[in-house]
């Protein structure tokens, strides 16, 4: 069988029960990080402008948005739920690929199982086999795909939600094979576009448009059969390389999950490690932020490939700046939401520990370390190197850690009551009989469950 | 300024009277074809499953469908529009890049004008606007664009639409900006879905993605501004090719509408050389086809790339077979929509020419020719050079032509008096004082204008 043929095989086939425990208890630390992202983001402007400029096109409102009171069609909330889960830049990622892989699975589910009734143990089910599809297209693309500008999160994401809804609606192999050729069909979403609303509209689109590709293929809507391997097909057209081994290799017994990683600081993931050190600096020397007068950054290349950026006219842009990234952890010790508000930006102890701050790439240094020089007037300098920074595999957050961050986060969108609930479902979701429940918890105006 | 400024800055400052008469003529040509092609398609099954799957997701049904009774929002009015006016590969091309330039802008276009007051002359300055920004990026990265094995119909298309449409709508210079780094977000479609309903449904999705760009920039959502010429944007990241002068070089004085042609045969244009001489060789010797022998031909190389499909498991796979092209221009000496359906991919005497067709690559035929040999079983061998394929740019399709097509078409939606009126209402749709008549018109159980 040809790869396309084998990823359909496996998610038509698979059955619960033969899941590993370790996966589905990730899976679930992986939906409370992603929910906590989804309320997080809920009171964004980019969510609302969405809301405001789609909701006279929306289909029947049957549907949540996590977080927000709006109902909407299923596809439209995937979409929006896409939108308010990453445009924090908080959610998770997949150190091996760079892919943010929560994003585009969970905002589809979520849309259908508010929607349509979907067990907890269905809906676990779906959203690792939409994870684990996702993860093993990116990988076999990947680095090449990445380094050429897509935005792989959305890229890859697409065939993930289109594997997770696909199982739902218990598609058969020719038609998950239809549903990949849908979602390749669709596969977009540029690295330009990062610092700016339409990044976050990307794996929201996904979310969509595997949805989409989902039904399509359910009423027999044709596509070619190739969509992975064909000579124009996705690997083919959009990378020019392919190893079809990471599509196939340990299907059933290695699990992406496993090696998902969660951030503590709400940005692009290459610049923690700066974040994660200078904070540290800040704890031990309480260093007064007026008597800095540099600070020197070695860091890896892609560092400053992606994150370079010194002027910031948009607070989304704050996500991608590693001078940022130094001034808050040096000034503030953390790096929360309230670090990358158009405030933060405007803040003169962060501009100008900004202004100061240097970054030199060294092929020496990991995607998890930095070297980091902060010289003081009195002619004392502060010196660290950070060997494994915080929320990456070798140092990941606890349980505890993931509901903290969950908390920062959802107390913006509810009362403190019905965030301390959503722990609890989401930590027991894979019992519910009734996913839709969850969802509606998370609207505003709705304070238990219903 | 950048290329992708200098485009949204041409599209907001132009003005209807600063355009070439010529021009306005020849969209005007486009129009009433691409109409033609959407009734012709509004009775396929593709489109009607992707009417039935996507109904319960539609908002408010403002909007027509061109040639069907259903109405949906207008946003998925453009996504049914283009995939009714693609299905049957009948629509235009622009032989200089194999863009089908019209489907993606008109299919927004009829749907924004079905459902919004739309005057007849800021229709068509919209669709001249459109065409001409899809052609331009489609320029800017042809052909390593379409060798990569992109759709660029639908790839360039979303450009287009959202010009179009972001015209309409009003943009400033800066919306317009946005809405191309929102095109560029959702631009994909690629080759390996030819021969399948995925393939319509990508220039389908081209116009609606492109009409959701506009309508989300209009609302300030934002976007990179450099989506064709960033180091991440369009150009780089599908092609690794730009060529900035085929955006910007002549804006305003050339057009590409200037050079569009119109199929004359409802397939892939690359095989319509052999249609054509294969039809003149029935025409001139009317050979009983149980004689033929062997058929040889010598065609462009990418034929064989784009068209080498022998074996024909569905109908939508005999648009793209150079063995079926050469078999109905020798057994029926034409190349109408009853020459690709199921019963002809069944047909016995198809069938056997089909099986003793033999193609082989010349790279000193151009795309417009092909050379013919037909053995016969007397031992004559009927031998024919095509210099210039009907339909091509040196041998158009003149309006009577044209009007003759849209009329073999729209008789399967329509009674004949209501096609001779939509003849009559194209061409002169850009003194209408509401385009939305014209749709309203298409629908099979509205027999007059209302």
């Amino acid at each position: 069988m040809l790869p396309t043929e084998v990823l359909a095989t496996y998610v038509v086939d698979s059955e619960f029960d033969a899941l590993p425990i370790d996966v589905v208890i990730e899976a679930k630390r992986a939906l409370l990080n992603y929910l906590g992202c989804a309320l997080g983001g809920s009171i964004e402007s980019a969510l609302s402008i969405a809301i405001t400029t789609l909701a006279p096109f929306s289909g029947k409102p049957t549907a949540c948005v996590l977080g927000r009171s709006e109902r909407f069609d299923a596809l439209h909330a995937a979409l929006l739920n896409g939108i308010g889960s990453h445009v924090h830049e908080y959610d998770d990622t997949t150190p091996k690929n760079y892919v943010h892989p929560s994003v585009p699975v969970a905002s589809a589910l979520f849309a259908y199982a508010s929607a349509n009734l979907v067990s907890g143990k269905d809906f676990v089910h779906a959203f690792i086999l939409g994870f684990e599809v996702e993860s093993r297209i990116a990988d076999s693309v990947y680095p090449a795909h990445y380094e050429a500008g897509w935005h792989i999160t959305s890229t890859a994401g697409v065939f993930g939600a289109a594997a997770a809804i696909g199982r739902l609606l218990k598609l058969d192999k020719r038609q998950m094979v239809w549903a990949f050729g849908l979602a390749a069909t669709q596969s977009a979403g540029i690295r330009e576009m990062f610092g700016s609303m339409a990044k976050s509209f990307q794996p929201g689109r996904a979310a969509q448009n595997g949805y989409t590709a989902a039904l399509l293929a359910q009423a027999d809507f044709t596509a070619g059969e190739k969509a992975l391997e064909g000579p124009r097909g996705f690997a083919e057209v959009t990378t020019g390389v392919f190893d079809a081994s990471k599509i196939t290799s340990g299907l059933g017994t290695d699990f992406s999950l496993r090696v998902n990683a969660y951030k503590p600081y709400a940005c692009g993931l290459v610049v923690h490690p700066t974040i994660d050190g200078c904070s540290r600096l800040h704890t031990q020397y309480q260093p007064d932020p007026a008597t800095i007068t540099a600070v020197r950054l070695r860091v890896t290349p892609l560092v400053l490939d992606l994150c370079n950026q010194r002027e910031l006219k948009r607070a989304l842009q704050s996500k991608y700046s590693i001078y940022h990234a130094a001034a808050i952890g040096l000034v503030r010790g953390k790096g929360g939401l309230q670090e990358f508000t158009q405030a933060a930006v405007d803040d003169p102890a962060l501009t100008r520990i900004r202004a100061l701050t240097t970054a030199i790439p060294d092929s020496s240094i990991t995607a998890d370390q930095v070297h980091i020089e902060v010289d003081l007037v009195s002619g004392k300098t502060l010196t660290l190197f950070v060997e494994q920074s915080l929320g990456n595999l070798l140092n990941p957050l606890s349980d505890v850690q993931i509901e903290d961050k969950f908390r920062d986060q959802a107390v913006l969108a509810l009362p403190p009551a019905v965030v301390e609930q959503l722990i609890q479902i989401c930590w027991s979701i894979d019992t519910m009989v009734d996913v839709g429940t969850l969802c509606r918890v998370t609207a505003p105006h709705e304070a238990g469950i219903n």
